[in-house]
């Protein structure tokens, strides 16, 4: 009946029933099975939406939304019954406005898509995550991306000018503001940021860019131990306000990982407890080797490497992207994105270095974090599957304790709605879940994810 | 029978009566004459707020929320029967953690409190407004206040981690968080940012510090024409990106004015149509020169007079500030503060500018602006009280048909209620208000604020 009406109205070639779902709609980055979708529709603009929503929200079928399917946290994966809205074909860059630096494009344009006419017309979209290929800037609207230029421009929430949504029942709410500053009555674009698909569908955003990045400098700076990784912070911080870009911090695990790998490079002469790699944006040539030069007369670091050219700076990046191959080549492994205060942060690696040895024998852990914005990741390989609980218990109840978020960039999804209460107040959940309640009273939109008991909950 | 069991609660000496309201309670920055109030009372931490609002909610006693009453729209200024409900109490600096440059305030902490606590501790607030002495930051949060340094670290909305607020019925959401990334489950804070203490009244806040500026370079550049200021802009947001501290446009009537006044300075010999104030922080000794050595030459500023010492700083800065004395001296005036796309601005000012005169005979407009920001200021000094409603509905019906917005800053408390569906939706305003209606379900906060006819709306 559902699909029936929905074929009538956006063409029987957009939708297609629970025998003809392709299995790329069944599939995302978390590892985790699909159920079997009652189908998947999609829709060619916000109209169409509204109108998959009404028809889904009178019947009370429950709906998966998908953009590019490249979320960690099985927010986007099908469960049974789900009927999968996906919104690949409002993938349209509407308009660049070249003078003020703004973008209009639909939900279901490619992250690489965008920053590509970004680029073309003089500008940058800054923001920048790894599944770039794949992934869609509606789904980086409700996951909240973060990526590799938060630090200083902020993550996809700071990129948001606008948005066109569409609630639960169908309603079309058009909020494309294209101003910088609009404090004329509640932000409502706000609402729909980070809230994974459960209080409305994103169809369009209005982005704003920033001027290219110019000038970058580039170094690997070794560490004596954590508190000298938070004064280098500070020194560098004050030294170049506002230009620091990357500051990434890699642990002694991490670094033996990455030179054992095959054309691993090994970048000081002896390997130190932790190095961090450290790149300003904007800056006259030579000023971050002029700070470095006085964190290493005053003792702040004890070594590092600048780059001295383009080969040199993908030299340095080659260390901290080698979590790629490594995470590749670990049979089981479970990622971790958490944070915490960025003083807790080298206290909280000791001792999950010790309850995750004493309590997972044969488990192995790489720490590394963009520490500036208090953000840890922990690559943790596994020895058997049995270890998987235990682990998520050992790291989110350290988190939870230090009072930081069990997600720090990847979302609650499926997969940490258990662990939400460490991270967020028992008031707080409590009004998320009557916004919740407010626009999606029958609870058709994503159920299940971020919340336990949901309505249509596993 | 509320103010008698809130004074058993909170003590008899913070609960006062109709007829002992202190004149102080009944004054804000508007103009606007209050109404007669239920009383005042003055909670001293966040339980005691939420007694009192949980007493107002059974007893359907609407209340208005006051901080420091600098606000411009009337938002916080009494109406008959509305209780007053000030947060001066809760006010102390609690933390301020010096290695995460994090601060913990009560919302009723003055902003110069606050900054200069920040100071102490080796950082900085990065809001600034010229109320400093009075707001408070719990007003600031609720008006999602903008300033002089909105370019480079945004308005109050991007200085905010966490915060604790109470609902209409007493409901104390505590959302306390002090991490820069943390993506578990919705933004809550969001929601009270610019509501005007229509969802919630805010009574603690965590604040993001940044690193103290350093190094900064002024000057005053003269402009043919509203495109060499847009062209100006371009350039020197590519030349020294995330540098540009300032950006202050002033249009001839205000240049005019400003070095009419007593001590006036006329910074140029022959005053040309538009200057630009701008300033860059963070950046080595000379760049902004050099940038504006390249600007000459190209055409692009006509000429230019660059700060060589903090003495020449303050000079220029002096034809910018002009604006409190000038407005001062205005018998009857009526303060504008809208945005449009960066490349409209000029041309609204054409058209205003032709308007105004036309249909306001006597009237004088003075056009400044923060446009990097797309913020235009207009005061605009009125002939007489009758021409006031005329210049509203000329400027924000052309603010409108930019798609613009009829409040920047400022804010749409009762002052601009009226205009709010030239800025936004229909489908935004009824988003709005089933927010409200969902939180707030008596309308007992801050009625009439926001929206027209709402219950209690005069």
């Amino acid at each position: 009946m559902v699909l029936a009406a929905i074929a009538a109205r956006i063409g029987a070639r957009h939708v297609h029933g629970p025998d003809a779902v392709e299995p790329r709609y069944l599939d995302d980055e978390s590892g985790g099975a699909a159920g079997r979708p009652a189908g998947v529709v999609r829709p060619g603009d916000t109209a169409e939406v509204a109108f998959v929503l009404a028809t889904c929200h009178a019947a009370g079928q429950p709906v998966v939304v998908q953009g590019g399917r490249t979320g960690m946290t099985r927010a986007a994966l099908p469960r049974d019954g789900e009927l999968i809205l996906s919104l690949e074909r409002i993938a349209t860059v509407e308009a660049v406005d070249a003078v003020a630096g703004v973008m209009t494009v639909g939900a279901g344009c490619v992250l690489a898509t965008a920053q590509a006419a970004a680029a073309e017309a003089g500008w940058w979209l800054a923001v920048d995550i790894g599944a770039r290929g794949s992934c869609t800037i509606g789904g980086m609207i409700a996951t909240n991306a973060g990526g590799h230029q938060v630090l200083r421009h902020g993550m996809m929430r700071d990129q948001l000018l606008g948005l066109e949504a569409v609630l639960a029942d169908g309603t079309v709410v058009s909020a494309m503001n294209r101003l910088l500053k609009n404090n004329s009555g509640y932000d409502l674009k706000q609402l729909f940021v980070g809230a994974e698909g459960t209080l409305g569908v994103v169809t369009r955003a209005v982005l704003r860019l920033r001027p290219p990045a110019i000038r970058r400098e580039t170094a690997l700076c070794a560490l004596d131990d954590y508190a000298g990784a938070v004064a280098l912070l500070g020194r560098l911080d004050r030294a170049l306000p506002g230009q620091l870009g990357a500051f990434e911090l890699m642990w002694d695990e991490f670094l033996s990982a990455a030179s054992a790998l095959p054309g691993g490079s090994r970048p000081f002469a002896v390997q130190p407890p932790l190095a961090a790699l450290v790149e300003i944006e904007g800056q006259a040539d030579g000023a971050l080797a002029a700070a470095l030069e006085a964190c290493l007369a005053d003792g702040v670091i004890a070594d590092a490497v600048i780059a001295q050219s383009e080969r040199d700076h993908q030299r340095l990046w080659t260390v901290r992207d080698a979590i790629g191959p490594l995470v590749e080549a670990m049979p089981l492994v479970e990622p971790f994105d958490v944070s915490v205060a960025l003083q807790a942060i080298g206290p909280l690696v000791d001792q999950l270095r010790r309850a995750l040895s004493a309590e997972l024998p044969g488990s192995r852990p790489l720490f590394f974090g963009h520490i500036a914005d208090g953000n840890l990741h922990l690559a943790l390989a596994l020895a058997d599957e049995a270890q998987r609980a235990a682990a998520e218990r050992i790291v989110y109840e350290a988190v939870g304790a230090m009072d930081g978020s069990i997600s720090a960039e990847h979302g609650i999804g499926m997969l940490k709605r258990a662990w939400l209460g460490l991270s967020r107040s028992a008031t707080e959940i409590a009004l998320m879940r009557q916004l919740r309640g407010a626009l999606d009273p029958k609870g058709i939109l994503n159920p299940g994810r971020i919340f336990t008991g949901q309505p249509g909950a596993a």
